[in-house]
This record gives C-alpha cells, structure tokens and sequence, in this order.
C-alpha cells in the first residue's frame, strides 16, 4: 500500500500537558497506523531541519521509505495546535507549510504498481499528479479538507471521480454536499462517483456508505484517556486501508470490518501524545479491543 | 408504567416549515413512545386554555389520564423554539411556564403501585416529592437538565440517591460531573448513586454505562428524513423505559435492547413535526427498524 501525506513538526497542549516539537503530520500517523496490518509505501518529503529519525522510528514495522525525499534547502512543515475541554476541535495556533507548498515528492519506480492508495488532505490538483504517477491501483482512497471545498471545488470534483473512497470528517461532507443531514450526503457525494464514503465524527465514530446502499454506523470506542486527538483521522485511515490491503478486499463486508480497525486504531493514538500511543502497543491489543468494541455495540 | 412531566403548545420552526401551536411536551412524547410497548399511567397538568383532547389523541393506545388534572384558571405550558441546519440544537424563542410554575399534579391513588416510573425533566424538589408519593417503585428513570445543574444541585443530588437511572443530554452529563471526558463523566455520575446512565447523543446516538462497569454504545438510527427534532429524547426515554416494563426486567442485556428501542422510536419522532411521527407508525415498524438497526452496526 502507497501513501502520501505530510510530515510534520507538531507542538501540541492539550488539557494534559504540551509535546513541543513532535513528530507529526498525516502520512506518518497513516503509515504507523497501517503498519499493523500490511506493508506501506511511503511517500513524503522533509527539510534539512527535520530532527526525526523516520528509518528508526519505522524501524522493523515494514514501512518502506524509499519515497522520503530529504530536500537540503527547504524546511518541514510545522504545525502548532491546541486543544480544550472535550478536545472535539483542534485550534491552529500556528502553521508553516514550508515544504508542503513546494512540488509534491515524486513517486519511485518501484511504487509504480501499489494496488491500495491512500492520498492525505493536500491539493487535489496535487492528489490527481500522483494518481497520474500509478500504473493502475485497485482502490483509491482520499481525504479533504473545508479549503480545498470552498476554493478547489473543481478540482476536487475531478478527483472524486478517480478516486474509490472519500475519507472525510462529517462537517466537511456536509459543506461538499450542501446538505445539512449527513447520511443525505453522504448518497451525494457517492453521486460525485466514489463507491465508497466514509464520514468520521471524532468522538462519536463514523458513518460509511456505498453506491448500491449499503450502509453502516460505528460509534467510536469509548474511551477514558484521551490525552491528545491530533492524528486519530489519519490513524483511522491507516487502520481502514491496512486492513483491506491486508485482506485484497473492498467488499461491503471487509470495509465494515476495516472500519472497526480504524476506529480501534484511532482510539490508542489519542490515548498519548504523538505517536506515543501507537509505538506502545502491538497488534494483539488491537485485535483484543476490536472484540470489546463489537461487544460493546452488540444488543 | 407511570410518568409525569408537561404537556405543552409548542410552536417550532425549522427548515421543514412551521408547525404553530401544536401539542408537545415531555410527557406527551414520552407517553406515545412509550405506549407502542406497555400500558402507561400518565400524569400532569393543563390548563383551562388548552386545545387538545387527549383523550382523544391517547385513544386505544392504553394510556390512563386520570392523572390529568384540568385547571380551569390556570394556562397550559407553551414553548417556541427553531432548529436551524443540522437542527443538532434547539433554540428556545419564547417559553411561558404558566401551570409548570404552579403545584405539580397530585398522584391519584390507582397509580401509587407503579413499578416503573419516569420523571422528566423539572424541579428536582418536585421529582422528589412526586417520588415520596409512590409506594415501592421497582426502576426509577429521570432526566434533568442544566438549570438545575447549575442552581439546584443539591436537590439533584438528593434525587439520584433515589433513582435507578439518569437519562440526560451528553452536554449536561459532563455539567453534572465536572468532567468533559463523556466516559468518565458517565463514571462519575454512577458514583453519584443511579446504577445506571444514560447519555444522549442526539444525533450520534448514547451511550450507557452500569455500575458494574458494563457499557454499552449505539449510534442512532441513520435517518434521511428529520424534520422536527422536539421530543426525540423524551421519546427515546418513553421507548427505553416501555421496553423494560415490558420485559418487567431491567439487567444489562435488556437496558440494551430498551436502548435500542428507544432509539428506533426516537428516530420515527423526528421524521415529522409534533406527534405524527408517532402517531402514523405501528409496533411492527419499531421492530422492523430495530432490526434494520442492530444490522446497521454489525460487523
């Protein structure tokens, strides 16, 4: 599996403290999150600045990194965000796109035929470079983002069209498809041509629906200690899509699972800082609270 | 199965449309949902100037009114209020207490041996004195909301040393427990006495956790049609509760399945203004929904 996103240097405060200077940034927590499932392709790009060792910290979990792009005269993208009460919505405090606003890191000959595709929130005319890049991958997904709606719309319409499943928080889907109900827009946006959608409602889990009317409804596992949210979408992205790589399946039955891993996976990245919450456990944890989670929504 | 809580005239606008001085209230609601599933005892007050036969309107449904007291000098409740986009939150644009700031109705001696009873939400004093008029309740259900969170405490806290159940609004459950993590603050409200707790999502469904650490999530039903959301969380309560005076039992694996049906009822309420969200279905359409819905979360 192939995925491109951002590296980032985060500084986060939460009601349990602050990580300054951490690593971040959605292709990172993606492809932790992945790893437990399958092996990942990575593709992403950092400055001379970036202090982070990734070979180390990716070390033994299989994560190819081939397409890291070390580019000497550019600096990585930091951002800096907080978080309050429920911690529901980050703040951006501050944000350096630096190395996200130059071009895109281009894809290795030996990504070339990666069959599962996950593009983070980026420009969709950058997304649509990329696939551009692929021989010919059997499923697609993407996330977005509320600029990219409000100022890329055409864009972003020609990527729903290449794309197999949109992955996208519920507020964003609802500005996508201009329809206040989320499960009517989510049939919209299945209209722009992705198969699969999958909204994500934070605290209160996901809703996911197909082209020929499937659907389905996940709370989020219930958890107590929520110390920090930054990368519970990208987690759960790389749980859902680990997962159907792991099994080469896109059947209804297999995303509602994948969904489940998702969830689960998300819901260990926001119980520490950074990645803190995913390097501490192991596949067996995942697997033993996925059970807990279909017990706990079983009546 | 005995309730008590308003009757009122409600006028409500949403981007459905308006529907102008129709029948609400929480013990209206909850009665109707409730009555799809055992035989209640209702209890409150109306005043001279109100335009409703209940009698009517309750007919062959196995509600007993002769705990409705008519006050021919006193004038009904009323409340205004508008839901805007994903109508996720009520505005209240006027509200006249009238006869809910006067004695609250006498409990007639035929309901004394009530064994399930639901107060809504009011005065904790008077949840209270309504309790202390009953002989030996098996399952006590309430809900409270953030005015008496926030100036009657202490009442309040009285009030759940005598109940069995808290069924409240997730914003207010955080109030009440000084506690924004929604787990935890379900936590902390069972160690305020109720053995078990009901949070309510409204859209994203609730969660329910016992004692004895068991717990239980559920989203809500993934509606299409929402056109009024007043009375969803009476009508989830009155589903909850005439499913577990139905089953005369109250364990965990049945508080999920009444879980569940209040949620089916809950989401049939929505789908129309008033009652007629009610009042068009039948008992076979809950069951059908509740099916539909234990499939929608199965993975």
């Amino acid at each position: 599996m192939l995925v491109t996103g951002s590296i980032g240097i985060d500084t986060v405060k939460t009601p349990y403290g602050v990580s300054k200077d951490c690593l971040g940034g959605s292709a990172v927590y993606f492809s932790m999150a992945a790893s437990f499932f399958t092996p990942v392709r990575f593709l992403g790009a950092i400055g001379a600045d970036c202090p982070f060792d990734l070979k180390k910290i990716f070390k033994g979990r299989g994560v190819d990194l081939r397409g890291l792009e070390v580019r000497h005269k550019s600096k990585t993208f930091r951002w800096a965000g907080s978080y309050k009460g429920a911690m529901n919505q980050a703040t951006t405090e501050a944000v350096e796109f630096n190395i996200l606003a130059e071009d895109p890191p281009r894809v290795p000959e030996g990504y070339k035929d990666s069959k599962f595709v996950f593009l983070a929130n980026t420009a969709p005319i950058l997304q649509i470079r990329l696939l551009d890049q692929l021989d010919e991958p059997k499923f697609i997904a993407a996330d977005t983002m509320n600029c990219w709606i409000k100022n890329h719309i055409k864009d972003l319409k020609r990527l729903l069209k290449r794309i197999d499943c949109l992955i996208i928080n519920e507020d964003e889907a609802r500005m996508l498809a201009c329809e206040d109900n989320l499960i009517r827009a989510g049939e919209r946006i299945l209209k722009m041509s992705p198969k699969v959608a999958v909204m994500k409602k934070g605290e209160s889990g996901s809703v996911m629906c197909s082209r020929n009317g499937d659907k389905f409804v996940l709370p989020a596992y219930p958890a107590t200690v929520v110390k920090d949210p930054t990368g519970a979408g990208d987690s759960f992205a790389g749980g859902f899509m680990g997962y159907l790589a792991s099994q080469n399946r896109t059947d209804f039955t297999t995303l509602k699972k994948a969904v489940g891993y998702g969830t689960v996976v998300a819901s260990f990245t926001i119980s520490d800082f950074s990645l803190k919450g995913l390097t501490k456990i192991t596949k067996r944890h995942i697997d033993s609270r996925l059970i807990e989670l279909r017990k706990l929504v079983k009546f």
